[in-house]
Formats: C-alpha cells, structure tokens, sequence
C-alpha cells in the first residue's frame, strides 16, 4: 500500500483473553505493572509525532461517551484531531472538531473520510470495529496486548463474523510487557 | 523460577481472535502463507531440540481423538513422549506412553506429573486449558498467534473466569507471520 493512500485503521487494546472493556468499565488494568528487559520504551515526543499522522478518529456512541467521562479525569485524548462519532442518538458535542454521523459506512467513508483524510483510526468500540472488518473496510488492524488475562467482559472480536487473511507487519515489545500487533487486513477472502 | 523446577505450560495455536478450531475441524489455516520479512526462521533441528525438553503432554479427550485422526496422515505428534488423557470416557489406547486418567487435576499433579516430570505441556482443548488457569495450575501460557481471523469456531478464552496477571517472558515472530506470545502466569490473584 503507497503511503499517501488512504487508509482505515482499527486499533484497539486488549487483554490476552481478546477482552477490551471490563464490566465495571475501569481502566487501571492497561497501566501494567509487567517489566519486559527486551521490551523498547517510546518516549513522549515520539508518541506525539506519531499521533500527529492520525487525521481523523472514528468511534461508536459508547466510546465516545467513555472518552467523554474519561476527559473528566484525563483530559481530551484526541487533541484537534477531527473525531466522528457513529450514532443514531443524540449526544452531546462541546468540541468544534467532533461530528455526529448517522448514515451507512460505505457513505461515511466516500463522503466523508475518503475526501479529507489519509489515515483514519477506528477506535472502537468493538461492534464498530468488527463492522469495519467484516465490511471489508478495514485495512490495518493494530491490536495492543496488555500483558493480563481478564477472564470476562466485553470481547474485541464477537462481531467479527467472516473470515480474513492478515499479513504480519510488524511487531513491538514494549517495556512494560504491553505487545503491539500490526497487520494488514487482506482484502480478499480465504 | 528456577530453570530445573517443576513447569506446567498451556501451549495453544489460535487466529487473532482467538479461535482454536474451526466449525469443521479443519487445520488447513494453521498453514500460513504469510511473509513476514523480520521473522526468524526456526530449523527442524531446533524444533527437535526443543521438543526434546518437554516430558509430558496433558490433553483433553477430544484433542486427543483429533491426535488421533491427524496421526492417520500425518503420524503421531507426540512421538514417544508421554501422554495423559483426561477424560471419563473409555478411549482407544494403542501406544504404550499414552495413559488415560479420570481424577481432578489438583491429584493428576501431585500424584503423577510432580513425581515424574520437569517440563508438562498442556496442549488443548479450551476447557482443559482453562480449568489448568482458573484453578492456578499453569504457570505459563505459550499462545501462537496465526496471522488469520477466522470470525468464528471454538474460543480458547471462553472458560478462563478469573484474572490473572501475566508477565511477558518473551515474543517470537516468525517468518511465517506467527507470533508466539510467552507470558509466565502470576500466581497471586490481581
């Protein structure tokens, strides 16, 4: 794929176990505690010029809403960066750069993303995530293992449905015993 | 843990979403035809080698009779190490190192493998994999990850319940586009 296409990311962060939220919905289980002597650190600059290449996120009502609370505590993670939220429903919008949207993928990406933006990251949740894959809308997923085994909760992968050859692109161990998985979701089907 | 203590390690093989067997039972999509360019290359020698170390295999009935339907194309997997069925069932018995045990695990470890051997593996199903997790009897989890989503089928995870901290003991990718994630199991609950 030529760098300067356009190109849809599903990145999301998982236990060992697939699982992406609790059901309490807390958070402290993707601070690890893990030490992984071969693992790399990634100092802040670096996290900041990569976030930096992200032009657009994509994320489902319940995301969103979690964002929303989180920032309470956290802060706005998504910086300016134009973040469009996929929802029938009525949410609050007290940013300039969130968007509701309502309508189909295939339009959303057409309309929307394709003419504006480079690299698009759907962040979850995983309903939306799975409906980019199994849409074949995908192009890249980024699966972040955080070095714990949940044993319940929601799962990544429930809604997946169909099968899809990925080709490994690459793999990062960090410090903190969190491995990040890159692949590219091949287009046609086994 | 000391290298010459006594190990038990739950070895499985699943797609990135977690699937271990397909609907059909086919194995086919174990093959990849992936490339990953910075993966290493792991000789038949080595693969030998290492084998050589493990000194028991546990597995549940079902894998077992998939073994053992494999073992008609392919020769069995196991070679001549041993191998302990657990199971209630009466099943086909025809290599001396294969025994069929009945009991809980807590006993199957104390009164068979401790006294025995060094280096168990526990090599599927779901279940049994699960039941060695939640009941604190792994000590570490080898997953091999294949570079395909297969969106449906059998779940390593569905049976792990509790949580357990992990801790990342080392990562190999392979040029195949196989990761193998190695994490020891901590022992006290989160």
């Amino acid at each position: 794929m030529a760098a300067d296409a356009f190109k849809v990311t599903v990145h999301m962060a998982s236990s060992l176990d697939g699982v992406i939220a609790k059901r309490d919905n807390s958070v402290s289980w993707f601070g690890t505690s893990d030490h992984y002597e071969k693992g790399i650190t990634v100092t802040e600059q670096a996290v900041a010029e990569f976030l930096k290449t992200i032009d657009c996120y994509v994320m489902g009502a319940r995301t969103y809403e979690h964002a929303l609370e989180l920032s309470k505590s956290y802060g706005w993670a998504y910086g300016n960066v134009p973040v469009i939220v996929l929802t029938h429903r009525n949410l609050p919008v007290d940013r300039p750069n969130i968007e509701i949207y309502s309508g189909s993928l295939d339009m959303l990406i057409d309309r929307q993303l394709k003419p504006k933006y480079k690299n698009v990251w759907v962040v979850g949740g995983a309903a939306l995530a799975g409906d980019f894959i199994r849409s074949n809308l995908a192009d890249e997923i980024r699966l972040s293992v955080i070095p714990i085994i949940l044993g319940g909760g929601l799962r990544f992968f429930d809604h997946v449905g169909d099968e899809h050859t990925l080709h490994l692109e690459e793999v990062t161990a960090h410090k903190n015993g969190v491995v990040e998985l890159r692949y590219e979701i091949k287009k046609e089907q086994v």
